[in-house]
């Protein structure tokens, strides 16, 4: 008789600027393979992990929802302290629920949720470095406000997709979306039911881009009819992105953590 | 006819992980030291600095005040930007004004903020790594914020002083003291008009040795009467320390920076 397979749901936090993603690549190191060395230290098996998301080179993450299949008996409470001790100081696991046999923290997802900062300010800020793109004229963060609205709802983002993606349905339903200053720190945060490559990158990039005067007010919605990456803004720098949590039914990893920052 | 010597007030960010403290020392290397490199390399002479206070080593900074001066003629407002290129990722210049020929960093200031953060979990965070100290047990904010109300007022803060200290007046006057909650980061935060040499964070030690029970409730005024640093708390280290703001008559450096993290 085999042991019972379990399937255990983490909550993954990390700093991204070291790392060339989180899927495993051939040149660099992915946040999943410093994961997996991990869970085989403590867990005395190498298992496949599922990741929610491929994040890109320098993207970070506060809830990065990942699964993964053990026969070990360790408590899902005490795994993260376990994993913890075999991480780099710039990854850690925050919390661990042992979840159904048919989960998977990438098709299981409903909806993501996306923060990107920005250090609104002409001067550099130490704590700031490689955690938020620094931008120095002040961002109107009412009038962006205004234009981010566009974005809400469902619509083809295929202007907001960078080339190099395969994804042919490239529909998505994005839920909330809107900009929040707290003294120098603009923070943009976007709910969706899914991204396409880059797509949080270029609306950043659109919106920084409205507010310098490079695109017109008002084109957000001519600009998704049009499916043409020509017409949206640039991509915004990666280590100002953070994904920040992950929704299942019935939990997120946001709540799982209790924290976003 | 010399030229005219001007007096400016500069306001510095520093995450102090890398460095001896404020004051150049013999043994590492020092926040005064890389300032006065890039104050050198952009006015043309070495300036002496006054610093608002000597940091100790690791201790980081949102606000520190340091005045210096100088005949060479570049408008205040440049002078950020234009030392920040010769300062290292872990310092910058955040502002610049210009004060009065007898204003002086440390003398001028009337009192000080400090803030002392505490990631209030027992996973790591590799957002607060080096910034904050990590406590496991869930630390009862309202309970300590009943303690640590007994810090407040003009007390002799001897038993709350290391050895070390050349001082000789040791009453200071605390105007307020508080922690607060936001999700696992745990802030206290501390005005007065001085502080003694590590005496926030023998504050905040003896706050979390009260919380593990180490010391009982409601002994702080006992201990402040003592005058005997054996019965407050620990030195809680210096990585979650931040000197926050300075005030001086008429403006604070934390509202000249406009904010606060």
């Amino acid at each position: 008789m085999g042991k019972t397979m379990r399937n255990l749901l983490l909550t993954l936090r990390f700093l991204g600027g070291r790392y060339c993603g989180f899927q495993v690549q051939k040149n660099g190191l992915s946040i999943a393979e410093v994961v997996q060395d991990a869970a085989e230290a403590v867990l005395g098996h190498r298992p496949p992990i599922k990741g929610c998301s491929r994040t890109d080179a320098g993207v970070h993450a506060l809830g990065f929802g990942l699964s993964l299949k053990t026969d070990n008996p360790i408590p899902a409470e005490r795994l993260p302290l376990a994993m913890n001790a075999h991480l780099p100081e710039d990854v850690a696991v925050a919390a661990c629920v042992e979840v159904p046999e048919d989960f998977h923290a990438r098709y299981s997802a409903i909806a993501k949720e996306y923060i990107y900062r920005i250090h609104n300010s002409p001067c550099r800020h130490p704590f700031w470095e490689g955690r938020a793109l620094r931008h120095g004229p002040t961002l109107d963060v009412a009038a962006l406000n205004e234009q981010a609205a566009d974005f809400i709802g469902r619509h083809d983002f295929s202007a907001l997709c960078s080339a190099g993606s395969s994804v042919e349905n490239r529909v998505r339903h994005v839920q909330s979306c809107r900009l929040e200053r707290e003294g120098e720190l603009v923070t943009f945060t976007v709910v969706g039911d899914g991204f396409l490559y880059n797509m949080v990158r270029i609306m950043v990039g659109t919106l920084l881009d409205i507010g310098s005067g490079r695109i017109p007010p008002g084109s957000i919605p001519d600009i998704l009819l049009s499916g043409d990456r020509r017409r949206a803004g640039h991509t915004a720098p990666a280590h100002g992105l953070y994904l920040s949590r992950v929704f299942y039914p019935g939990m997120d990893t946001g709540s799982i953590v209790n924290e976003r920052s």
